[in-house]
């Protein structure tokens, strides 16, 4: 069986090799579609094209309506996706085979300040086997290791038994309407792959997050006469070491081995500080906003309830907590959670995969953030792993860029992967 | 003499109590007029008028030119001020008295939000001895007492020998701009009397204050891995820290009787935070502004020197400082502090007025903030002493209100004080 295996990966390289060229131009012009929130039509008709070139089933829709806004895991700035389409496009096994769902989003952070760029933030630019531009690692470069698996099984006359399910969708970004909208509509599989760039480490674990804001009281006065006001900014230094405390203690209780490189497995990040208006007056209102982790096996209600009680137990070393409770609000982003046994058939054979192409054993962590993955693990009922290719550090920075093998290598292994999972149908199957 | 004292006083507090009506009304009309900065013009036409009616020489212009501009105690938001005029008016004596400048200014602060007021911010309504709105307590009452003093002595005949200047300012809410133009123009006397609103306490000595700004640096980072990032939250809590220390050594040097009472003589408030532009990130920028306290006697130099020494060593407890300093910057406004000798004549006259007209001793306390006493003190060499009606509690608040029995309380002082200071010309004269 090792021989038919490194014949395949021969094939699959080969063919990939042949169409190196044409995949990069194919990502290049995606790289190009400044595809931020709001406008990703442009690029999803784009692959909607590809997909049905490809003779997939292709499935383009805007999501609406109030069983996706209502629905406990939404999470949206907005309510209205006109612009914003979703993209699934089935390639239908022959039957008797575990599908499969290749997710993966379109949507893209903003450029930021295009000062900081060194060449044009949606140039999609090739300089040293690296191609540059928004969205290049995060993640347009996994979705297209997505497809060329898929294309390279196809022009290798490969079957697959068991379906597999191409998701291009929107909103990962903001905490991921989109793959709720797919989980809404039906598409579901025995289990996920999703090409977020990992620098090809495979996650099979994925800390959640949610965002928060925290209102500190304090009482006016003018500066000059300081102690006759309560100053919120003082109050609100109170807040966050009660919130330090508050990570120290929910990460002291993390024991599972693959957080034992992470400093803070699931931190508590306060990311935004904003309060007072007059240099010379006593500050009476500070607003923070903040970033949860949530552990992979934890109900986000429960971390919720933590903050919550972190919160109260101010009122015990400070009245003035106690007639002036900081007020919590959970709003905007949220990523759920999610885990996949380290035994589970498609890790073993995602490992089985990687080795074969890349020569030696994957690493395997835990992810410090949250991807559309928990969605698929958790409402779903499709366990999801997060492996793809893509620099995790560059992610939602300037000059991002993708380093282009990793791009062929996550498709090698992917295609191998799929004949494993799916199972092939005709000659040329791989034993299990 | 103390018949003699009596009886001018009983003469003042008649005259007064038949103006009452008249200078009520007239206090209404001028906080009718919205003086927010920029647009004083109007009120101080109206001022100009009234004080040629009276008989004082006026002089009512615009500041201008390099002189004021790039004068070190310059500061201003502004450098033209087209519609803001400074009005000054003189009463000049018959010789051989002492000099005395009556300075009040007509710029107030906004109104702020107008659903917090009761009335309308500038209506002027008179209410169970109260007059309401915005400038009624700082300082426009504290102006029409001065009016009134130098109205009932020409009423009643009395022709004082040194010259009584009566200064109308704009930019005080600024930092003094329109103070430092009359003393650029030159005028200046042996003493001045500023009636901000110290509930008729008197304040020989006035705390100066400085405003800055600080910028404090972090390194963004994924909140999901913050720890690869370093906080400008968290680091802002050690800059405040330092701060606070400062502020402990400052206040622990001054051993002045006049501030026994005041927890904190001259604190630094920190008033205003700001940074960070995302809850999932680590902010790598925060900056706090805030108002430090300058001691009457200090120069504001050293207490410059004092912060830049506090936030140098915050580089020994930590090496990001060392490598990352936090940037100082001196902006905005600032107000001159400012000391009278507690046996100066004018201190003394001026208490001996009060117990007369009031029945007891005055409280004698130093001013927590900065009035344009400071400029007239330190660069017109005219020592000034802060007095006058007005609440202190209201000042730049909603339902700013002064109470009206103080303002005639105040006038009666200031006659009887002038005509001690400046020595009476004429029949019936007080003796020194």
């Amino acid at each position: 069986m090792a021989e038919q295996l490194e014949r395949w990966r021969d094939k699959i390289r080969k063919q990939l090799s042949q169409e190196r060229q044409a995949a990069i131009a194919l990502l290049q012009e995606w790289v190009q579609e400044p595809s931020v929130q709001g406008d990703e039509r442009s690029i999803q008709e784009k692959v909607a094209k590809q997909l049905a070139a490809m003779g997939l089933k292709v499935d383009l829709w805007v999501m609406e309506g109030a069983e996706l806004i209502n629905h406990p895991y939404f999470v949206s700035p907005r309510t209205t996706f006109a612009n914003s389409p979703n993209v699934v496009g089935v390639w239908s096994g022959t039957g008797g085979g575990r599908s499969l769902i290749l997710n993966g989003h379109v949507d893209v952070v903003p450029a930021g300040d295009e000062q900081q760029w060194q060449h044009h933030p949606f140039s999609g630019s090739v300089i040293d086997g690296k191609l540059y531009g928004r969205g290049a690692t995060d993640m347009k470069g996994g979705n297209l290791a997505s497809l060329l698996a898929i294309q390279t099984l196809q022009a290798l006359g490969v079957r697959l038994k068991g379906d597999v399910i191409y998701e291009s969708v929107v909103e990962e970004e903001s905490g991921g309407a989109g793959t709720l909208a797919t989980i809404l509509r039906g598409y579901r599989a025995d289990a996920a792959l999703v090409p977020e760039p990992t620098n090809l480490k495979i996650f099979p674990k994925q800390q959640g997050s949610m965002w928060f804001r925290l209102s500190i009281k304090g009482r006016s006065a003018h500066g000059g006469t300081r102690y006759q006001g309560v100053s919120a900014i003082e109050k609100s230094m109170q807040v966050l070491q009660a919130i330090n405390r508050l990570e120290k203690q929910r990460n002291e209780r993390i024991s599972d081995p693959l957080y034992a490189t992470l400093p803070i497995p699931i931190p508590i990040n306060v990311g935004v500080i904003e309060g007072g208006k007059w240099p010379s007056s006593v500050a009476d209102l500070v607003k923070m906003e903040g970033r949860m982790g949530v552990a992979p096996g934890e109900e986000m209600e429960h971390a919720k309830a933590e903050m919550e009680q972190a919160l109260k137990q101010l009122a015990e070393q400070d009245d003035w907590f106690r007639d002036h409770p900081v007020e919590l609000e959970w709003f905007g982003a949220r990523w759920v959670p999610g885990a996949v046994e380290e035994d589970h058939p498609l890790m073993q054979m995602l490992q089985e995969s990687y080795q074969q192409v890349m020569g030696n054993a994957p690493v395997i962590e835990a992810s410090p953030w949250g991807t559309d993955g928990g969605l698929l693990t958790r409402l779903a009922n499709t366990p999801a792993i997060v492996f793809g290719p893509g620099v995790t550090q560059v992610a939602h920075y300037p000059n991002e860029y993708i380093e282009l093998d990793a791009v062929f290598q996550c498709a090698e292994i992917f295609a191998l992967t799929m004949m494993k999972w799916c199972g092939v149908a005709e000659e040329g199957a791989i034993e299990q």
